[in-house]
């Protein structure tokens, strides 16, 4: 196995209108056709709430205790969410990659237990200052991941492209959060590079002035910066931080929008946590 | 690759309402920790339809200038059917396998390349006795199976869970029969055992009637009995006309509803041709 120990690439690729497939699929191709180890996790929360509304289930959130805001995922949203992430995005991903000669393959967490994960059984909610105990929320923690899967697809020339949709401890399929799964995929495969593409630049301080996004972050202050980050961008950090935790040397929170994303980001163009 | 001369059995599961998916992984469950090597592929049509439904496009069917009827895939369509097949279907079939303590597996004929198929370009519909050609349909005939994938899957100890979603020459999604899919697969793979399994106790003389079922069907008689097949029986009967001439050595159409529905068709409750 002395070839795996080429260098790795986690691309996590949001799933929110501002990130572009076609241009983060391109820039995969030529990096791909230069040989560059690559695997990519993806979201598709637009996709599940345009679905959900479509089913006339639109989307529901539930807000922790301590102010953290989540996919409320009952049986049904499940569901709805395994179409649109599983189902639309994941084949969308992998057809557009085909299409540009990547030979991309698709797979979810649940895949061979890719990500296993366990199932928060009973979570809290605050609504309208009331708590509440939900049991029917089908999301959970990643426990594992299952590396030889992925250097088997690697080690025959290909792109894994993988839904956050991960294998819970009695076998049910579970919701993670994507940002997270790309971190553990990342820290379990060694990878040099974890890049998070999103819909804003990095990093800002104050959000959403670009002129004060923060280029370079040290892990030792990394705890500290964890008070300019809002909504979604706190388990972005919070991913940067686990990956580097557990061995990731990079990680870069970049602008998914525009051309070749990922030059883009190892360029420098983004918000490089080491 | 020595392991890899164990005998295959390949097994179709229709997506008609009839068949039971809970009694087909419980006999696929026993199967496995046998020992037995076994690839899944699976249809998706009754889910597709519902899907569409809901979403207030319901499924159009085609009947070609010699009769044949098949569903009309335009983009729209293909989506529903991706979401439907590929999300809703074969993860279910993922999730109750592995629930059941099997390490199954989930992919479309488009990751890796794993099914090829040539986009049918050009497409004759009959409609009211007029002619139509039809430019946007999303199917294929299928050109060929990437078998070192699944072979790389058996030797894992996984069971293959195949989604009938190909990828086209110019890299697109097409949509292609499962029944058709199953037995390209079957011959790929060299199986020694092709399992169709319906809503049907098999091939008829005089359908419905049960009593008239035709158990054993010599491969030199096929083209003759082909007469007594009606709707899509016509595909399954030409699925192991195919199977039959690549190598398979026995297919066997047999009632996916009741208890232990594989062992029962192994038994020889089902049309047996060989």
């Amino acid at each position: 196995m002395t070839e795996m120990k080429k260098k790795i690439t986690v691309v996590k690729i949001g799933g929110t209108e501002g990130v572009n497939f076609s241009n983060i699929c391109e820039n995969v191709a030529r990096l791909w056709a230069e040989g560059v180890a690559l695997i990519l996790v993806h979201g598709g929360s637009a996709e599940a709430n345009a679905l959900g509304t479509d089913l006339n289930l639109p989307p529901h959130f539930i807000t922790s205790p301590s102010g953290h805001v989540s996919r409320y995922t009952d049986l049904k949203t499940m569901e709805i969410f395994i179409m649109a992430v599983n189902g639309t995005v994941n084949t969308r991903l992998v057809a557009d990659l085909q299409q540009k000669g990547v030979n991309a393959f698709g797979l979810a967490g649940l895949d061979g237990g890719l990500i296993r994960a366990s199932r928060k059984e009973a979570i809290q909610s605050v609504e309208n200052g009331k708590r509440r105990i939900i049991r029917d929320d089908y999301s959970g923690k990643i426990v594992s991941v299952e590396t030889s899967l992925l250097q088997l697809l690697l080690s025959g020339g290909m792109v894994p492209v993988i839904a956050p949709i991960a294998l819970g401890q009695n076998g049910e399929p579970l919701n993670v959060d994507a940002d997270r799964a790309a971190a553990e995929v990342a820290a379990a495969m060694s990878a040099e590079t974890l890049i998070l593409l999103t819909a804003v630049p990095g990093l800002m301080k104050k959000f959403p002035d670009v002129n004060t996004l923060i280029r370079n972050i040290e892990r030792k202050d990394l705890e500290q910066m964890q008070t300019y980050a809002e909504g979604r961008m706190k388990k972005k950090v919070l991913g940067a931080q686990e990956a580097l935790e557990k061995g990731v040397r990079n990680v870069l929170i970049a602008d998914g929008s525009g051309k070749d994303p990922i030059d883009n980001a190892l360029a420098g163009n983004c918000t490089w946590i080491h």
